[in-house]
């Protein structure tokens, strides 16, 4: 990189603040299964939103690339550098408002991580709505950008409906502040949107206004078990628009039976499916819950819990996939979305497609049987048979019409095969949005766009 | 116009569908108050959407303008063309397909109206989330441009929460189909949402896949009346989060007074302001509304409607307000959302406004509390005064926190007051997005924008 760039961004940000030493660079370009590795010629971590803007000014200037990283999480090797860019982390923008309690809402630096944000709430009283596996390193920032769901979806919606406005360091190296003490601000393009879910290829989010909910006062879980999928769907299907639906939750019974054998956590109720059902509101939710389970078709007796310690133990089954489906290496991930209707389908034709590519590996079914939103991890997959696998699969899940990216983004994983679930004028818009703003083309290169 | 147009437009849609009849064009040109009016040199009528996309094609080589009209309800003159434009109308996109009771959605014509969506709905036993007065001529591809809110706002949300997908014809003569059979789609960037509220600047929609939902089975309905707008807003708050909030309408009791006098509906609680609350669930709601009610400061018992039958004599009271603000004439109105602890603020300082600019006009003050979105319509207001009390209201607005445009958008009406809402890198953010779409800037060119 050019010693210029170099002593402009130390100028913007602090010289203890960028770094070209290439032990860091190299750790700060490969993503978390290690096997998406790129170059990157500077890490510079920009202390407020209008260092984030003159740090992109002067890459802009100096024409070169930059990359965003949050808590660099990304299942589908979003912040892996392509271009020897400049990568530009948030890990510094870690300001936390005061809580509203009153609107019900709190402002966040984009490198805060859900973590502190959902320990801020409770703090307050109060809950923020998106919870997922990685809240430990997961930014706010980085959330938004890939606009992430989880475990509370389906009462809650995704992080896009959490963002109630935000700052945004754009290409030009202008900021928009888009804020509103309101509730309902319909005062030209919704923007907030457009940027959230835009993977940081529109600009760089710096700073969040976040929604807060009141705290159910009570919760009844159950985990069910079934021994078709179909019959599960059937009942998640019913659940999903019930009042005060907080969870949904499907587990394969083979991951199940990993975390069991290896992890010591018990499943409670036999089945090949599970599904882990949560209510939650201002009323005693156990009544409902058993009501609304009558006709399920379940093959065992469902394992409610009615007190914190046993709803818990349930959750546990389900919070432990996260470590299953690591027992043997990185596993190979499929994020999708699919219609209720086509899920046992799916399932089935998705078992036969890695017996046929990969006869040693385990494939683990999981996910959020509310939004039809499935995580396909494959466990024990040799990798050289990854690449006919991923593609075979993803032609499977445009067959069953689901989208071939859900709540883990594109990124650079699956760019090539947006073109699956976009028509090209769908994709020509979207290329000329980003030109619009972007015309350079030197935010985030690698990602969304087929290069 | 240049005859070559009108017969390309001809060859396109069928003579039939093509005007310059004079008399025609000019009641297509003014807005329901009759006090905006514009010019326009033809009107076009598409049957399909392919049809539209041919439209914009020939418009845009022929160098024409092009105003898009729905079932112009608009409330701040969003269909009115000032540049001697070509008129495009939606009403005969009208195909209404066949509800889908499973994933609970029906895909229409954007020339449908509301009434008609919901009479599909309701036979299939699901209700559709956006009700409005102008039920019977707003179309829903109008109200997607608009983000149209409503009653239902509190529980169901906006109209953008409502829309699954779309097919929009854009500028260049493209056709995007953004569809999904799933329920989150998250690939590239959310140009759904970038399309809902832009007022038809970057494209017209021309069909749209909408969300239904179960009809709750339990209901019930209360009146209160306050002494106090502030007591009302506080029990507004307490309320808007409730599980199962259905309602939240506040009307000002000098409506009430209106509707008594002039249309015979009784107004069932005395208190200068009232506030209607409707809880809907899958139980029986009587009870929590009781409990929920027991704190509020209310000045006399409230009214509560546990049948059908006294559940809409209580809406007719909010119902009528659409017939009493136009008792005098077309009102002049404003509709804006406030943070929720500057309502009575507002409510008193816009009193003097108009008592200040117009002493024989009668401010009428009701909305969606939950969202904090006021509509203050001002009667018997002599034309004379109108600019400038709209000025001084606009920035009284600003001065309380409020967004100049909620619900109604900006249409041609508000152009001038954006910057009030928006900053200057905002606006030139979505400027660029507009001219990354629709270059030539033809298409509803009087909306949105200053001039």
């Amino acid at each position: 990189m050019a010693e210029a760039l170099t002593e402009r961004l130390a100028h913007i940000v602090g010289a203890g603040h960028v770094s070209t030493d290439p032990d860091v660079l190299a750790a700060r370009s490969v993503d978390h299964t290690g096997r998406y590795r790129g170059r990157a010629c500077a890490l510079v971590r920009p202390g407020t939103g209008d260092q984030v803007a003159a740090v992109l000014r002067a890459c802009r200037d100096a024409g070169a690339y930059v990359t965003v990283q949050g808590g660099r999480t990304s299942l589908v090797a979003g912040t892996v550098p392509e271009h020897d860019d400049v990568l530009l982390s948030t890990e510094r923008l870690t300001t936390i408002g005061d809580v509203d309690t009153v609107e019900r809402r709190i402002s966040v630096g984009a490198g805060v991580t859900l973590a502190a944000v959902q320990k801020t709430a409770a703090a307050a009283g109060l809950v923020f709505g998106v919870d997922l596996a990685a809240r430990d390193s997961a930014t706010v920032g980085g959330m938004a950008s890939t606009n992430a769901g989880g475990l509370r979806t389906v009462r809650y919606g995704n992080m896009g409906e959490q963002v109630l406005g935000l700052d945004i360091a754009l290409p030009d190296g202008s900021v928009v502040h888009r804020h509103s003490q309101v509730r309902r601000d319909n005062t030209g393009y919704d923007l907030t949107s457009l940027f959230v879910g835009a993977e940081g290829t529109l600009g760089v989010i710096t700073a969040l206004d976040l929604r807060l909910y009141p705290v159910p006062t009570h919760r009844a879980t159950a985990v069910c078990g079934f021994a078709d999928l179909d019959a599960l769907v059937e009942t998640g299907r019913r659940f999903r628009d019930l009042d005060g639906i907080a969870a949904l939750e499907l587990i394969d019974a083979r991951a199940g039976r990993l975390a069991a054998e290896h992890l010591g956590v018990p499943v409670p109720v036999a089945g090949s499916w599970l599904l882990l059902i949560e209510l939650a509101g201002d009323t005693d939710q156990t009544e409902r819950l058993a009501d609304a389970l009558t006709d399920a078709q379940v093959c065992d007796e469902p394992a409610v819990g009615v007190d914190i310690g046993a709803q818990q133990r349930l959750w546990n089954v389900r919070e432990s996939l996260a470590e299953v489906v690591g027992l043997f290496g990185p596993p190979l991930k499929f994020d999708v979305s699919l219609p209720l209707s086509a899920i046992g389908g799916f399932a089935e034709s998705a078992g036969k497609l890695v017996a046929a590519h990969a006869p040693d590996a385990i494939p683990v079914l999981f996910g959020h049987i509310g939004e039809g939103n499935l995580h396909l991890n494959v466990l024990r997959c040799a990798l050289d048979t990854e690449p006919a696998l991923y593609a075979a699969m993803m032609a499977l899940i445009a067959d069953c019409g689901g989208n071939v990216s859900s709540e883990h983004g594109v990124g650079t994983r699956k760019r090539d095969y947006v073109a699956m679930s976009r028509t090209p004028a769908d994709i020509a818009a979207m290329r000329a949005v980003k030109a619009a703003l972007d015309p350079r083309g030197y935010l985030n290169p690698a990602v969304l766009f087929a290069q």
